[in-house]
C-alpha cells in the first residue's frame, strides 16, 4: 500500500502515512543499496531554477541508490527562463512557455523534480504556487518539490525523520515538545521551511506540544500553522523544549519585508538552559553568529549535520514510494 | 553497411542514407533499450558553448541507451573562452586555443559533440563554420554538432524521423507537401535551423513538395535553398500543406539584422484552414503569440511535442552509427 | 602497502613513494579497466570553487575507471559562497560556513576533491592554505587537491609520469635536465603549478639536474624550490636541458603582482637549440604567443597533449590508493 496519496510529494497533503514514510526512510538509512535495482533503467530529471547544495545533491545520491539514472539541470544557468503565465505574450526575458517545456520533460524523465523559489514581491502570486502547479500539470509525470514558493516538503519530511532518529536514540517514549523560533537573517527570506514544518508539525501524531515564536509581525500564514501554538514570547516557548528548529523568515502579512532583525531573537547556550537539554535543528545553510551562534552549532545540542545527513534517506523513501506506485 | 559517409554527423551531407537513419531511429523508439551495450566503456563528451535544453538532455539520454558514458561540459560557464583563430596573440579574453583543447578533449572521449551558435556580426566569420571545424580537425575524433553557425543536423534529421512517423501513423502513402515558414521574434536568430531543415528537405526523397516562405529581405542562403520553391505569398504556399514548419530566422543577405516584424506572419487557425488538416512543427524554444500562437500551439494541429521527443532517437541514431563505424 | 602517507593528497609531502605511484600510473594508462570495480558503490564528490577544463573532465573519467559515482559540484555557481574564516560573522556575501558544509559533504561522499584558487590579495591568507585546511578539518574524509591556493599535485604526479614516459619511449637511462622557465602573461596568475612542480621535482630522485630560472623579482617561495639551482639567465638555464617546463606565475615577494612582462622570455624554437632536443611542457590552458609560440607548441618538442592525457592516471592512481588505503 502506497504512503503516499497521490502521484507527487510537494506536501504533507501528498502523505498517506508519515509513519510509514518515517520507517521506511530509516530502513534505508541502515541499508542504503536495499532496492538498488528498483530504478533501473528509470530516469529522474531535476530541475533548479534556483541554487542547491544539500537538496541537489541528496536527491542525486538518492536516486542512485535506488539504481535511477539522475540528470541534473540548472535551467536558469544552463538553458534559459521559463515562462508560466497563461496566455503570457512572450515579448519579454522568457524564452520557453512551461506548457512546452513540461510536456518536453516529462517525455525525456520517468519522474521530475523541481525547485522554484518564491519571487517575495507579491504574496498572491507566491502563494498561488503558480510555477511548481502548472509544472505538474504540463508536464505528466510524478512530481517532487525540491522547495517550492511556499513549501519545502522533502526538508520537513527529514526533520520528523531526524527528530524520531533522537527519540529512538535516547529510547524516549514520550512526546517531544517541539519549537520553531525565529531567527536574525541579513535578507528577506521565503517562508518556505517554516511553513513546511509548521505544516508537518501539525500532521504529525509523533510530537507531542508544537510551539511557533517570532517577534510581533512575523505571523506565518494561518493555512499552515492552524493548531499550533503561537507566541511572541521566546523564552516562554523554550522553555522544557525537546527540540529547536531554528529558522528566519520574512513578513508573511505585509509580505516579503524585514521589519525587526533583532538579534537577541539569535539562539544562545544561555537561551537553551531552560530546554530539556534540547536538540538544535536548522535546514542549513546558517549564517553563523546572525542567524545561529559559533557556541550553540559546535556544542552537542547541534544536529544540523545529522539531519542533513538524512536528506538522503527522505529522497529516497519518496523516489521509492513514486516507483513503486508508478509500476 | 554504414549510414553515414563520414566520421562526423555536421551536415546532411555527411548522410549515406536518410531513410535508413529514419528507420533506425524508430526501431530505437520502439525499443530504447536494444543496443544497450553497444557503448559500453565509452565516453561521450557534450561541450556547450551556448545554452540548450533538448539537445543536452535528448543527446546525454541517448548515448545512455548505448551504455555509454556521458560527460556534459559547459564549456564558457564551467571552463572559460575557447580562442580558434589560427596563429592568435592571445592576449584578449580568450583562455585556451582549441589546437591544444581540442587534442585534450580528443583524449579523453570516444566521440565529442559540440554546440557553437553562430555571433551574427559577420557573415564571413558565421558561414566559414570556424569553430566546428576546428574543433573537429584539433580532437581527432568523431564529432557530432549540437548546432553550429550554420546548421542543426540533429534537429532536421528528428524533423524528419517525425514527419514519416506521422504518415505511417495515419497511413499515408503520397509524398507531403512541407512548408517552411517565417515567423516573427523579437531577437535577431540564427538561419541555423531553417538552412538545415531546407538542407535536408532537399535531400530527402521522401517529400513530395517543398516550399519556403518568407518575407522581402529574408531570403535563405542559396546554398541551402537550392531546389525548394521560395514564395513572399503565405497564403499560397500554405495551400494543401501537410506539413507547416514554423520559424524565426534574422536576415541572411544584410546579415543578422531583423528587417521587418510583421505580425501578420504569426501562424494563426485561420490561416491553417487552407492546408490539408496541416501538422504544426517547430523546433522549440517558441515564443508564443510572438512566433506562434496558443490557439495553434494548444490545437491538435502542433506535433512540437512528439517533435522534442524524438530528438532522442535521432541522436541515438547518430551515435549509434558513430560507434559502429568506429569499431 | 600504502603510496601515500596520508589519507590526503595535497603536496608530495603527502606521498610516500612518487617512483611506486608512476609505475602505477603507467600500469593503468596501459589498462584502464583494471580496477574497474575498486570503487563500485562508492562516491567520489568534486567541488570546484573555480573553473576547470582537464582537472574535471580527468578526475571524473579517473573516478568512473575505478567504478566510481562522480559527482561534480561548481560550489559557486550551483551553490553559493562558502565562509572559511573561524568565529566569523556571516553578514556579508558568504552563506555557508566549511564547519557547517564540510560535515555534510563528508556525509554524502567516500572521497571529496577540492578545487580552490588563492585571491592573491594577502600572502599570509594564501599561503596560509585556510581554504583547503578547513576543508579537510571539518568534512572527515580522504580529500583530493584539485589545485589549493599555493600547490597542484595531480599535475605534477602528471609530470613527473610524463617524463618518466619520455625517458622510457625514448629509453633514456641518463637522469634528465629538467627546467622550469618563467614566461610571460597579461594576467596575475597564482604560483601554484611552480611552486608544486618545483616541490616534486626537489622530491623525486628521478630527475638529474633541476633548474629554475625567471626574471629578476619573480623569485618563488623558499620552501618548495630549496635544492633547485636558481637563475635569471634563461640561456644558461636552457643549455642541454632535456626538458623544459614553461609557466607564469606573478610575484610572490611583493605579492600578486605582474613586474615586468619581457617578451623575450617566451619560448622560441631558436632558445631550444641549445637544448638536448628538449620536451617542452605546460600545464595548460596557454595562452598562445604571449606565454609560448605556436612555432614550438606545433612543433615536435611539445608534448603538452600526451601531458594532459596523462592526468586521467594520475589522478586514477590517487583515488585508487586512498579507496585501498580506506578498506
Amino acid at each position: 500500500m502506497s504512503l503516499l496519496k497521490n502521484k507527487k510529494f510537494t506536501s504533507v497533503e501528498d502523505v498517506a502515512d508519515i509513519e510509514g514514510l518515517v520507517a521506511k526512510a530509516l530502513a534505508y538509512k541502515a541499508n542504503p543499496l536495499k532496492d538498488a535495482t528498483l530504478g533501473i533503467n528509470k530516469r529522474i530529471g531535476l530541475l533548479f531554477l534556483n541554487p542547491s547544495l544539500r537538496t541537489r545533491l541528496s536527491t542525486q545520491i538518492a536516486a542512485r541508490n535506488l539504481g535511477m539514472e539522475a540528470i541534473v539541470f540548472n535551467v536558469d544557468k544552463e538553458g534559459w527562463q521559463l515562462e508560466f503565465e497563461d496566455g503570457a505574450i512572450m515579448s519579454g526575458n522568457t524564452s520557453e512557455h512551461i506548457k512546452d517545456a513540461g510536456p518536453v520533460l516529462g517525455s525525456y524523465f520517468d519522474i521530475l523534480c523541481i525547485r522554484t523559489f518564491p519571487q517575495l514581491a507579491n504574496r498572491e502570486d507566491d502563494y498561488s504556487e503558480l510555477f511548481i502547479s502548472e509544472f505538474i500539470k504540463h508536464c505528466g509525470r510524478p512530481v517532487i518539490s525540491l522547495e517550492s514558493a511556499t513549501l519545502h516538503p522533502l526538508q520537513s519530511l527529514t526533520d520528523v525523520i531526524t527528530i524520531t532518529e533522537c527519540l529512538k536514540q535516547e529510547s524516549i517514549i514520550k512526546k517531544p515538545k517541539i519549537v520553531l523560533t525565529w531567527a536574525p537573517h541579513i535578507k528577506p527570506l521565503p517562508q518556505c521551511v517554516a511553513n513546511s514544518f509548521a505544516e508537518w508539525m501539525n500532521a504529525w501524531e509523533g510530537k507531542g506540544e508544537f510551539i511557533i515564536t517570532h517577534p510581533v509581525n512575523y505571523e506565518l500564514a494561518e493555512k499552515f500553522t492552524k493548531g499550533a501554538t503561537i507566541t511572541q514570547d521566546q523564552d516562554t516557548a523554550l522553555k522544557d523544549a525537546d527540540f529547536v528548529y531554528v529558522k528566519n523568515w520574512s513578513t508573511y502579512e505585509d509580505y516579503g519585508k524585514i521589519y525587526e532583525n533583532d538579534p537577541s531573537w539569535m539562539l544562545s547556550l544561555d537561551k537553551l538552559k531552560t530546554t530539556n537539554n534540547a536538540k538544535v535543528m536548522h535546514c542549513l545553510p546558517v549564517r553563523r553568529n546572525v542567524e545561529l551562534s559559533d557556541e550553540v552549532l559546535d556544542s552537542s545540542h547541534s544536529i544540523v549535520t545529522q539531519e542533513a545527513g538524512n536528506r538522503v534517506w527522505a529522497a529516497q523513501t519518496v523516489i521509492s514510494e513514486l516507483l513503486q506506485n508508478n509500476k
